[in-house]
Order: C-alpha cells, then structure tokens, then sequence
C-alpha cells in the first residue's frame, strides 16, 4: 500500500460494509446506528445563510497552509480540483480530465507543486482521466480510486483510507449509487466535501447505468454525506448550470430530490428517463485503465 | 445619492485623475507618484504558492460574516458574483447576465437575501446584464455602473466609492483601457477583487473596441491591481480555459501579458487581430440601457 494512505479503523469498515449490505437488502431504510453520525441529515432548523458562509469562513481559518483551487473542463462539465500543502508543496489533483491536462499540468509547474496523487471520485462515463497520460509526465505520481471501481490504479481505496499530502488530507467515504465504486473524499477539518457524482448542486448522479441504485444513493448521501457539518463546502465533479459550490446546509435543505423520502426518490431516478451518456462507450473502458487507452 | 454608496476622499479622485489623464497622453507611462501603492506590481521575490493558499486563509478568516458565491453563464463564459452580509443579509450581485437571471434570482430567494445594488464591471459588449430585468422583479434594487461607461444606472460609480451591504463593502477602483467605464471592485479587506474584463486569468480584456486603448489598460492593472496585497484573489468576469481564479501575486508573475513592458504589452494588444464579438450590436445598446432593451 503507498505511504500516502493510512488505513481505516475497523469500526468505520463495519459501518462501510453495513452501509453497503443494507444497500443491496430489500426493504433496508436509513440505519441508525450512531445517532449523531447516521440519522438522516435534513434538518429543519438549519439556517443555510449561516451554514454557507459565517462558519464557512471560520472553517477556512483553520485549514492553515492549504492551497485550493477549482477548475472546469467545459465540454463534460467536469470540475477538477487541486489541493496542496503550501509548506511542502504536496499536492493532490481529484478528477483530472483528459482535454485539460495540459492546463492543469502547467498551473502545477508554476507555482511549484509536488504531485502525489491523482484520485478520481469514481470511473466516470462522460470524459476521460487523464490520471494515466498525467502518470506518464510526472514521476512518481500515483493513481487512485475505489476498490469497488473495477478499474487499475495504484491505489485502491476504501473507506476511512486518508490521503495525505503534507499536514493535510483528504478522508474517504464511500457513496456508492451512482456506481459502486463512487467515494466523497473530506478534507481533514471537514470543511469541504469532495462528492463526485453522488451529491451535486441541488441534484444528484443518474443511478441507470454502470451499477446504479437509487436506493443505495440516497442512503450514501444522507448516511456519508449530510452527516457532515452544516458549514461543509460540497464541491461536485460537475454542474451543467454554473453553479460552483454549494454546503451541506444548503443541500439537505434545497435539494430537489434528496429531500424527499426515500421512496419518492426512488420513484424519481426511476423515472428520469434520460439519453444515454455520449461518451459512455469510450470513457468507461479508458477510465477502467486509468484513462491510458490507445492514448 | 444613492445610500449605499461613500464618497472617494479628495486624494483618491486626483489620483484617478492623473490615472486617467496620464492614460491619455502620448508618450506617458506608469506614474510613481507613491512607492508603495503605484510601482508596477512585478515583485520577483513573490511566492504564488505562499500568495494563494497561506495568506489567503488568513485574510478569509478576516472576512467574517461573509456570504461568496462564484457562478458562471455558459453561453458567454461570464463569472457572475454574489456577496452577502451574513447577518443582515443585504446582498450585492456583480455582472448578474440575462440568461442566468431565474437561477440567480432562485438562489437569493433561498437563501433570503436582500438584493440592494446590482452592479456591472463594465458596459458589456459580450452579454446582455440582468439587471434592468433584476429591478423589475426585486422592489429596491439599485443598480450600479461607472460614470464613464455612458450606461443609465441608478448609481454612477467613481474612485473611491464605496458600496456597502451591512458590514461589508466594496471600494471601487477606476480601471479604464478595456473600455473607458472598467472599474474594480475591492473588498473591504482586500482579500479579494473583482477586475471584471481588465484582468483576466493569465489575461486581460481586449482593447481593440469600445474605447480600449492597451497603455490604458497597462496602467490600471499596474498601478490599480497589482498594488493590492499579493495574496488578494483576483475573480475576473470571464475565463474561457475553466480557471475560476487566480491571486495578485500569481498574475503579476504569469500573466504572458501583463508581465511585459509597457511597449510590449501595447505592440501585443494592437496585434491580436481578433474578430468582432458576435453579440456586441446587441449586447451595447442593451447595456447602456441597464440590459432593459426590448425585454
């Protein structure tokens, strides 16, 4: 196992693997196994205001000597986003697309940084990783991604794991759904929530293909993520509206579908009748080796 | 007078005087008139990585009780921004565009904000602003453009201005050359700034119509931009590569343009050869007209 990852406690894989059986049991609902960890997270009296910003910004504060910027590959919609320790300079790319390595390689030069890992959220089905071409330009550079992708890496992670790249890291939760293999990755003061496609802004991943499950979606993003502080910044891998960032507050409060109960829900993926994703075909074999396919 | 809006002291306008004056004169250049504030921003000792992330943190967490949301318009790659007073809840919203209005509108009336001023960086010539449609549907909304922009507003912006919503505000900057009515909008603060099409990232506006004149333009960033603290984030009203933001130390050592002499900057300015912008018939009269033209 690389250094970067520190392996999870086995009361969190028990929770992880529960989560997971109950996903795949009829008739399972939100399991309440840890009253402040686990209840369902749509509250009520959460003032999204404050959520989003007063707490925002004394969370900030504490994530001292943290870099963090957002990018956008406009043809997907994808975001990547770049963490990095400004002492050591060790850094982190989450969801690097294929069309933008180049930009993302030469902000990376200029300012210095070290990169350790690349991760992706999940085996997306609408772009292509550039983690694999990114493998080949910089040394020493490792891919990761859940153990329950399918697909090659040189990190298969599981929940609890931590990737750390100087005094910072990032936690991973596992929020299957939209695939099996989808993670959120929390930064270490739960300040921001790397959600990939399991929770976006005001909606969530499609669960019609690659494994998905409504059910096992909703139960991901009330269990793993609305469990988050209200004040958590969720970033997403994409957004089709301009949107760039939303918070737990805000979601558990505001968002259409992961509002309703888990049986509207249901009925509401169910439903959504959508095209198939263009670029599925391509993507999802590219992604299952790390992107590296006839590239 | 609207309310919202501070006079500048009496310095600040010579100063934007002599900005503008100097601008327009054959063979000016940048004038140090205050070693500090106007000595063009190249500073070789800077750390971009130290800039962006260490002294950012620090300066959010001075930002207390701020609400930030950076969201985009697709079709025209325009940033729109939103700020809010997290207690009274009083908002401003930056180069707000007229596609974007209902999410936009949706957003605040989530999360109860208090729209008092709509304020456009410029006259655009690549979209239609909102904010005359804004004014129709929010009761007391104001909106907000320079005085040299030629534009109808409720308020003309000058040097020095302020505009406040509860605690917080936003100090204008005169930043002419992109067109005659460019300002910036600096936080309180300082840790952030709102150089709509003067500074982009990696970039600037072009200088090629609508006023534009490129030593103009050189000297607004110089002596308006790169004078704020390096660690000031810089949120440009478009980015076309999926960059959403930069820093002043960052700019002042990559921008490709900016970096450059005045000579060099103005010989690559007149040499873009550009084509016309596919909205600006539409998008200027529109503008003038605070974007209510024919809506």
């Amino acid at each position: 196992m690389y250094s970067v990852i520190n392996r999870v406690r086995p009361a969190h894989r028990a929770l992880a693997f529960a989560l997971r059986f109950n996903a795949n049991t009829e008739g399972s609902s939100c399991v309440v196994t840890d009253g402040r960890r686990l209840s369902p997270g749509v509250s009520a009296d959460v003032d999204p205001l404050r959520a989003t910003s007063r707490r925002f910004c004394s969370r900030t504060a504490l994530t001292q000597g943290l870099l963090f910027r957002q990018m956008f590959e406009l043809e997907s919609s994808t975001y990547t986003y770049l963490l990095a320790d400004t002492q050591t300079k060790e850094a982190v790319i989450i969801d690097p697309v294929l069309e933008t390595i180049d930009r993302d390689l030469k902000f990376i030069q200029q300012l210095g940084l070290k990169l350790k890992v690349a991760v992706n959220t999940h085996c997306h089905a609408d772009h292509i990783t550039s983690t694999g071409l990114m493998k080949k330009r910089l040394v020493g550079l490792k891919s990761a991604i859940s153990k329950f992708s399918g697909a090659s890496a040189d990190i298969h992670l599981s929940e609890g794991d931590k990737i750390t790249f100087g005094k910072q890291y990032l936690t991973v939760r596992e929020t299957p759904g939209h695939t099996d293999g989808c993670v959120t990755l929390v930064l270490g003061d739960q300040s921001m929530a790397f959600t990939g496609d399991a929770l976006l802004i005001r909606g969530c991943g499609r669960t019609d293909f690659q494994q998905g499950c409504a059910k096992t979606l909703y139960q991901s993003v009330h269990q793993k993520i609305f469990t988050l502080p209200d004040e958590c910044l969720i970033y997403p891998a994409h957004d089709y509206l301009g949107q760039t960032v939303s918070t737990v507050g805000e979601e558990s409060k505001f968002n259409p579908r992961l509002t309703k109960s888990l049986e509207e829900f249901v009925g509401i993926m169910n439903n959504l009748n959508l095209p198939k994703p263009k670029k599925i075909d391509i993507s999802v074999p590219a992604n299952l080796v790390c992107g590296v396919h006839e590239v």
